[in-house]
C-alpha cells in the first residue's frame, strides 16, 4: 500500500501545494511519515469540478449498482487488513480491539445503506393518478420521487476514524442517496484516511463508476474545509465535530451566494437524570455503569454522559459515594491527539473554577496524551444559573448535579439548551410520576433512552443521533442510521409525463416492488390504467 | 364582524403600538377603514411567550382532535360568507369568482391536512425491536416518531389572500405538525386577515384549545417581522413573497444565536422549452395557452411562465406570431397594490433596457393600479449572458428566447438558477431525443410539466412547489401538498421505554393502524413480543 500524501482527486493523485504536515502518535509522541501536503484551492475547485461531472450519470445507475458500490467499498476496507489497523492505532492512540470493532460497525453501516438503496423506500415515491372528469378542472397525473441533492463536501471526524470518517456515516447515507462525495479527511489520522479512500476509489474503479463520485483531500488548517464549503457546486455540507468547528461551517454555508444545508453534528452533555425509586432501588450499580460510561473511549464520544441530575436523598449520597470510588480507581487513557487532550485540560480547569463547583474525584494517569477522569459536584441551583456548566467536556469527566427536590430538578432540566440524548434512570412508577420532565426534554434532545447510558449507538432504521441546537444545527436530521440519507435527497415532481419518460420507479407497473404512496395510501401494487 | 385593527395575541386583542396604516382599494385607489396598528415589540414577545405555553397542550392533543380543529377553521372560514369574500375582493382587486375559488382552495387544503393528520403516516415511526441475545452487544428497543418543532412564524402573501395567508398552507401544515403559529398578516389585505384570523381564533376556542396555538400580527414596515424571526421561542419561519424578502428573514434566522429553518418561496420564471416536433404540430394553440397563462390572475403567480425558448424556425415564427397576436387584444387587469405595480413597471423597463431584448407585442390597460401585458423576444447567446434576464417580472409579462440549435438550448438550459418549474412542450419523441435537457432541468427546478403550463398548482400528496435557490431557501421541501407538513417536523427516539410510557402510536398493539416501519420493513401490523 502506498502511503502518500497527496490528494485523491477521482481517479489521479494530485500534489499542488507546498504546506505540509505529519501524522501524530498519541501513545509515544512521535510523528509518523509521511509527509501530508494541504490541497491547494485549485485541488480543491478540480476535486468538485470531477464531483459535479458525476452527479448526472452517477445518478443513472441502478440502484442495484449503486448498493454494489457500497458493498465493495466495505469489502474494499476489509481488504486493508493489518495495516489499516496498524495505521489507525498508531494515528489514534485506540486499541486494536476498537479500531477492529469499529471497522466492523463501519462496513455494516455501508451494507446496511445498500440494502436500504436496493428496498427503494428512500426514494418516497408518491404518485396522483389524474382525474380527467373533474370538475372545475382535471386533476393532472404527477409523480414524485427524491433526487440527489448533488455534490456533498464531508468533514472527517477525529474521534472515530473509521465510522465517521471517510468511509463513515456520512459518506456512506451521501452516496446511497446518489450524491458524490468530497471528503475532507482529519489530520489527526490522515494515513487511516488515505488507506480508506483508497479504498473507496478502488471500489469505483472496480464497480465502473465515474472518478468524481469520490475524492479526498488533505488540510491541516482552516482553508481547505472552507474552500470546500465555499465552492459553488457543493449542495450540502456534513460535518462531526466542536461547536466552533460545526458553528463557522454553517455560517459559512448559509452566507454563500447560494445558501446549502449544513448538517453539523456538535456534541452534547447527555444529562442523564436519576429518578427516586430507581435510585433507592439500585444506587450502586448505576454508579458504576455510569463511571464504566464516562470513560468510555477515554470519555471521546459525543454520547458521554457529561452530567447527571439527582435529588439530594441517602440513595443519591450513595451513588455519589460509589462513584467517587469507582472513578477514583480509573487509571486513564491515551486520548486521540494532543490538541484534544489540552482542550481536555483546559475545559475541565475553566469548569472547575466556576464559582460553586468543585472536583470530587479524579482519577490515575500519566503522559502527554493521557487524559485523567474527573468527576464534579455542583447543586441545581448554581447549574441552572451558569451557561457555562452546559458546554461540553470532551474526554472522560461529568458533573454530578444535586437538585434539593423534583422541582428543582425540573427547573434543571428546562434550563439545558439542545442535547443529543438524556437519559432516565427510572422504574416504571417514577416515569408515570414524571412525565412532565419526559415532556421538557423530548423537546431539547433527539434520543431519550431509559435505564441504560447514552454511549453505544445502535446503527439502525429508527436511530436519531441529533437534536436541538447547539447539538446539531438542524434538529430535523439524524447523522447516524438509516434516516440520515434524508440529508442529501429533494423531492421533485413529473406531471402528465408519458409512461415512456419516467423512471422505473415511477411507471404504473411497479416491476420493482417499491413502496409508494398512490393517491395517499401506501402501496406496492401496479396501477392499472382506468 | 367587528373589523378592528388590533392584534390577535391568543384569545385577546391588543393594541399598543401608534403607528398605523390602512389598506388600498387597488381597483379605485381609496384608503379602506380601519386604521392597522403595527404590533409592539411587547406584542411580538407575548405572542411568542403564549405560542410557548401552548407547544406541550396542543401536542398533547388526539391527532382527531387535531384533525376537528383544522376541520373547524374550514368551516369557520365559510361562516364568513359574503364579508369575506366583500373585503377581501376590494383589499386585492381581485374578482369575486378567484377569492370564491381560492377560499375552496384553501378550505380544501385545510380538510387535506386533516385527513394526513388522522392518517397518521407524517408521523413516519420506525421501530427496531430489541435484539437481547445478539453479540457482541444486545441490540436495545428504539421507536422514532415525529414531533412538532415548536412555534413558527408564518408570513402571508399578498397574491393569495386565502391560500397562501393567514389560514394558508403554511398555517394548515404547521398547525397540522402540532405546531402553534404566529402569523404577520400581509399588510395589502389587512382585514381578510382579520376576519380569518379571527375565524382561527373562534375554531380554537370551539375545540377547547389552548390560545397560543395562534396569533396574528399586523405590521407594514420590516420590524415585525424581524422581531418574529429573532424570537427565541420561534423554530421555524415560513415566508411566501419576493426574493428580497425571502433572503433577508433566511439571513436573520441562519444569523440568530440558536439558527432556525427559514422556507422561504421567492418566486421563479419558470422556464418553458418549445420542443421541434411538438412545436411544428401545435404552434398556435401553445401559443394561446402560453398567453392565458400569462395573464392568469394578472400574472402574479409564482408559477407565471416567465420565459419561454424555442429553436429558431418556421415554427416558432409561427408561434411568436399568434403569441403577438394574441397579447396585443389582453385587455390587463387590476393588480394586487400599488407597491406591486409600480415594482411591475419598474422591472419592465429594467429588463426590457437590457441589450439585445426588445419588447414585441403589448396589451392595453389604463388605471394606477392596472398591469399591462408584454411580451419580450431575445436569443439564445443574450440570455445565457445576461443573469438579469433570469430575473423574475411579477406581472403579466414574458420573454421569448429564440435558440440557433437545440445546442443552444441545452446551454440556456444549463445557464437557468433555481426555479420552481420547468415545462416542456413536447411529443413522445421529442421527449426521448432530449433526455440531457430533462436530465439538466431536473436539477434545477422542483417540477417538471409536460404538455401544461405551470400555472394552477394541484394541493396533492405528489406536489412539490420549491425548487433550487433562488426560488427557495431550502430544495429539499415543499410549501404545497401534504409534503408541506415535513418542515415543521423532528424526529426523536425512544430507547427502552416500557410500553407504558410510550405514546399511542408507538405502543406495540398497532391499536390505531398507522403505517410503521418495523425492523425495517412497512406494516400496519401489531408487535407481538417473542
Amino acid at each position: 500500500m502506498n502511503l502518500h500524501g497527496k490528494q485523491i482527486l477521482g481517479y489521479k493523485l494530485s500534489k499542488q501545494g507546498t504546506s505540509h504536515f505529519q501524522a501524530y502518535n498519541p501513545a509515544n509522541g512521535t510523528s509518523i511519515d509521511p509527509l501530508f501536503y494541504e490541497a491547494s484551492k485549485d485541488e480543491v475547485a478540480k476535486a468538485f469540478d470531477l464531483a459535479e461531472a458525476a452527479v448526472l450519470p452517477y445518478g443513472e445507475i441502478s440502484r442495484t449498482d449503486r448498493a454494489k458500490f457500497l458493498e465493495t467499498i466495505a469489502d474494499e476496507i476489509l481488504a486493508l487488513d493489518d495495516d489499516l489497523i496498524h495505521r489507525a492505532t498508531q494515528e489514534t492512540g485506540l486499541p486494536a480491539g476498537r479500531i477492529t470493532g469499529e471497522r466492523g460497525r463501519t462496513m455494516n453501516q455501508l451494507k446496511l445503506f445498500a440494502d436500504v438503496v436496493r428496498k427503494g423506500d428512500f426514494l418516497e415515491i408518491s404518485i396522483d393518478t389524474a382525474k380527467p372528469n373533474r370538475t372545475p378542472f382535471p386533476k393532472p397525473d404527477i409523480r414524485m420521487i427524491n433526487m440527489p441533492i448533488g455534490p456533498v463536501a464531508i468533514f472527517g471526524a477525529s474521534n472515530f476514524p473509521l465510522a465517521f470518517s471517510v468511509a463513515g456515516g456520512d459518506t456512506a447515507s451521501a452516496l446511497a442517496a446518489g450524491c458524490p462525495v468530497v471528503v475532507k479527511a482529519h489530520p489527526a489520522h490522515p494515513s487511516t484516511s488515505v488507506l480508506v479512500g483508497s479504498a473507496i476509489r478502488t471500489a469505483a474503479e472496480k464497480t465502473g463508476l465515474p472518478e468524481g463520485v469520490f475524492s479526498m483531500l488533505q488540510g491541516i488548517g482552516l482553508h481547505v474545509g472552507q474552500e470546500m464549503v465555499k465552492n459553488r457546486f457543493a449542495k450540502a455540507v456534513a460535518f462531526t465535530g466542536s461547536l466552533k468547528g460545526g458553528k463557522a461551517l454553517f455560517d459559512l454555508a448559509a452566507a454563500r451566494e447560494e445558501p446549502i444545508p449544513c448538517f453539523a453534528e456538535m456534541g452534547s452533555t447527555n444529562p442523564v437524570f436519576l429518578l427516586p425509586e430507581r435510585l433507592s432501588d439500585d444506587a450502586a450499580s448505576i454508579a458504576s455503569q455510569y463511571v464504566d460510561s464516562v470513560n468510555l473511549g477515554v470519555g471521546q464520544f459525543c454520547t458521554n454522559p457529561g452530567i447527571v441530575i439527582g435529588i439530594k436523598s441517602k440513595a443519591l449520597d450513595e451513588f455519589v459515594e460509589k462513584a467517587k470510588e469507582k472513578l477514583n480507581q480509573s487509571t486513564g487513557g491515551t486520548m486521540l491527539h494532543k490538541g484534544i487532550k489540552s482542550n481536555y485540560d483546559g475545559k475541565l480547569k475553566e469548569i472547575s473554577d466556576q464559582k460553586g463547583i468543585s472536583v470530587i474525584a479524579s482519577g490515575a494517569g500519566q503522559g502527554a496524551c493521557v487524559g485523567r477522569a474527573h468527576l464534579l459536584k455542583t447543586d441545581g441551583g448554581t447549574f441552572s444559573a451558569n451557561e457555562i456548566l452546559q458546554e461540553e467536556i470532551f474526554g472522560p469527566a461529568s458533573i454530578i448535579v444535586e437538585c434539593k427536590d423534583s422541582a428543582e430538578m425540573l427547573r434543571t432540566a428546562n434550563s439545558f439548551k439542545g442535547n443529543l440524548t438524556a437519559t432516565l434512570q427510572a422504574t416504571s412508577a417514577d416515569l408515570q410520576n414524571t412525565k412532565p420532565l419526559i415532556r421538557i426534554l423530548e423537546r431539547k434532545v433527539g434520543r431519550l433512552i431509559v435505564n441504560g447510558f447514552p454511549t453505544g449507538l445502535e446503527v439502525c432504521y429508527s436511530m436519531m443521533h441529533g437534536g436541538p441546537f447547539p447539538a446539531t444545527t438542524d434538529s430535523r436530521f439524524t447523522s447516524v442510521g438509516t434516516g440520515a440519507i434524508k440529508r442529501f435527497l429533494r423531492p421533485v415532481s413529473f406531471q402528465n409525463f408519458p409512461q415512456d419518460a419516467l423512471v422505473e420507479e415511477l411507471k404504473n407497473e411497479n416491476n420493482m416492488g417499491v413502496w409508494r404512496i398512490w393517491d395517499g395510501e401506501l402501496s406496492t401494487g401496479s396501477i392499472i390504467d382506468s
